[in-house]
């Protein structure tokens, strides 16, 4: 078992490994921020050289065009030729930024080792520690302890890693990545990514599923002009009564969305997920308490619990909606446009482009008189789930139990994770995501952390994961 | 008939009147403007001057208080003791603030007088043209005439004249003023204002009818915090689709406001004014198409025509709406609330403190699961309308009918004029608008502007009114 030697290692160099994923941390590769460029392609070199330092061939590929560079995609490859299993293992080198700055503890890009208070869990607090540098670093380091212990690239399992640099500012330039390279990472069996939380400390799991995206911009017209209400009030239509009208028609009273053909492509739970999902623990009173909600605030499609309206059921839900007067105090007018943004999170094979042109067509039946529709459709992206019986899943499962001491626990989110979207779309590939974070971790906020315990944990599994990977090629 | 020498005296010194109007409209009494205030004093000490000139005796009260001064309101009277009938004429000396400056084909405050391009009308043209110094001018060029032909103030008719100086921002004082002076001028028989509209070049009216309104602001309130739409939608409430939910059944599919008790108080039209109204020759589908709607936009509560919503129905509009993302593009937001604006305009004896009370109960009885309401009371003013059968009324019309040679119409209008909401409240008083604006008169726009036509009309009929009240008194 080359494992058994790689996790010896693994002990031993815990510390010079946090040492390295500090240095990383201290890259402040903002990617949204262009004043951060050139730290965005030193955090690129930087895992490309951790890279190569375990026998990997690495390369940064350039993005974007001449005059509208993107930063650059880490492209990574090592293991046997074609015929063995291949992964594809998906990260991201760059961070958000740390702003409000003023409610750091430590400055963002210096990071620290340390002990939290009331003795929790040693973390790492730094920006970028769990999102997404920490979690790749998991990786890193067991790649680069299996070529110390075993003398091969990844343990002799075969591996192609994309760390892409705009994962924080939208992924530009990722889709067009994809595409140029579809002939190669089309190879791939199965993507692997660490980007995603556990189901709490000291309870690994697997997130593997996430649901898809639609999202519209819906404005009413009426008149050319905002009216006063006095004059035209009960006279014309009015674009703000008449978009609650129509916008309130989209559920019916059991919280099903009513747009036909919606649920075309949504498959039912099996009585074995429903009942895994159950045993999770997961306690919606808890979650409420949270966000400052009572237990009656459990409320969503009937007949589906807390965590399956999360996890396995489409919705629809308006995430904005403006017009007229919205300033303080009173103004009496009928204004000459009403919108709304409206999205749908989606599940199964519901298709992004088929639900926007349902909903559209729904929306042009129901055109008030006197008003005319504009619609936009701002963004889509499918849903995403590993099959059940993916020996992929099988191997992350055996090796976060082996890492952990735990059975993981199978888990989705009801989040639209666009790269494995995109990865779905384009290279046909699943995505299993197995991810270290936890709840409290602060991501996108100030004094964002990496517990060590997550730290190990994901090494470990990582290097239980390849040398599985490893056993099949041989 | 002293109306004959009077009107007379108005059409030899019909250029003298209007110099002193544009004098008038050179000072820049911008109320809501604390830069302007010393100007907004002088409008009211001229004002207060030319009633003097007329025989009346005229003080600036001072309003508002020591930390928060108010502009001073011209409070004059003339005529005999108790006993005649009495008018309260209501005007304002304050005007909209004149930006953009760059719109203007001459300086707002620079007033000058032209033939119209075309010879539709020759006209005065600057801030305050038609709102509402040139209207209260009428009134006072008539008030000299009588002086100077018949040697008594008001050619003997009872009057008390109230200019306003905070119309144009928001009446702020008046309440208490008329709470102030409520045993003087709760004596009076009628108002009289001139500030409202003609049904067209060449067509006097009276306005007999206001609606009045209540306004409100509502809130729904979810979480305590902002939610990612992914992680939590289906989960939880979402204030924007529940407040979409819960308005949209404000109406029914008849366009009838469904809130229990809303129609108590509202009359039913008689035969004899819809075939008045009918006769009017008010064209919905050229007012629509001024505003840039079709014909089919011709739609309103059932069973009632276009010109009847507006001036004899209640209504129920939403102004505003926000909630969660409105910006450009897309966030998967679920906000913690959501606000809409609503108000109601309403007729006949419907009570705005009722209505505001019935719409929270209503609300509270559709409370989502896991939402509060925070209801907030705005504004509110109550309806008002002249009985049919006031001598007052007949009187007017009378009036105008010697000036203007035609039949004055009986209109009303959908808006809500808060001091006639007022006198009727504290007062117990009636109003009477007898106007000489004409539609195109851009009000609070660019390159106002009165036409002579106009000016000429109105003092004619203020004499003729005047004589009339004092032919009643004698």
């Amino acid at each position: 078992m080359p494992s058994n030697e790689a996790a010896a290692w693994l002990t031993e160099n815990e510390d010079a490994g946090i040492e390295r994923l500090m240095e990383w941390l201290r890259i402040p590769s903002i990617s949204t921020d262009p004043a951060y460029r050139s730290e965005c392609r030193s955090a690129a070199e930087w895992a490309a050289d951790h890279l190569r330092g375990s026998g990997f061939e690495a390369d940064l590929i350039n993005t974007g065009s001449a005059d509208k560079p993107g930063h650059p995609i880490v492209l990574a490859t090592a293991g046997p030729a074609d015929g063995a299993p291949h992964v594809l293992f998906y990260g991201h080198y760059d961070v958000q930024p740390p702003d409000p700055l003023e409610l750091w503890d430590s400055p963002p890009f210096e990071p620290v080792r340390r002990e939290a208070q009331g003795g929790v869990g040693e973390r790492v607090v730094a920006r970028g520690a769990v999102d997404d540098k920490g979690q790749v670093a998991t990786f890193l380091e067991a790649m680069r302890a299996l070529w110390e212990t075993t003398g091969t690239a990844a343990g002799g399992a075969r591996y192609t890693v994309v760390l892409e640099g705009e994962e924080e500012s939208g992924s530009t330039n990722l889709e067009d990545f994809l595409r140029r390279h579809e002939s190669s990472l089309g190879k791939c069996d199965i993507c692997l990514i660490s980007d995603t939380g556990m189901l709490g400390r000291g309870k690994p799991a697997i997130t593997c599923g996430i649901r898809g995206i639609q999202y519209c911009e819906v404005r009413l017209h009426a008149a050319d002009q905002d009216l006063h209400s006095g004059q035209w009030g009960g006279k014309v239509p009015n674009p703000l009564n008449e978009l609650a009208k129509v916008l309130s028609g989209l559920w019916d009273s059991d919280q099903r969305v009513t747009i036909p053909g919606f649920y075309e492509g949504v498959p039912e739970l099996s009585a074995e997920e429903r009942s895994a999902w159950q045993s999770l623990g997961i306690d919606p009173a808890k979650s409420l308490k949270g966000i400052g909600l009572e237990p009656e605030a459990d409320v969503g499609e009937r007949g589906y619990s807390f965590i399956e309206r999360e996890w396995a059921r489409p919705t629809c839900d308006i995430n904005g909606i403006y017009g007229g007067y919205t300033g303080e105090g009173a103004k009496t007018v009928i204004p000459a446009h009403a919108t709304a943004k409206v999205s749908f999170r989606l599940v199964g094979d519901q298709d992004p482009a088929k639900v926007r042109d349902a909903f559209f067509a729904w929306l042009e039946e129901r055109r008030p008189p006197g008003c005319r529709w504009e619609l936009k459709d701002l963004h889509g992206g499918p849903p995403a789930l590993v099959s059940m019986d993916s020996p992929y899943l099988a191997m992350a499962s055996a090796a976060l139990k082996v890492a952990g001491g735990d059975d993981a626990a199978m888990i989705r989110t009801g989040g639209s994770i666009p790269v494995a979207g995109l990865l779905k779309k384009i290279l046909g590939l699943e995505t299993i995501f197995m991810g270290f974070g936890l709840e409290d971790d602060r991501v996108h906020s100030p004094n964002e952390k990496f517990e060590i315990d997550c730290f190990r944990l994901g090494a470990r599994a990582h290097v239980e994961f390849a040398a599985s990977v490893a056993d099949r090629a041989g």
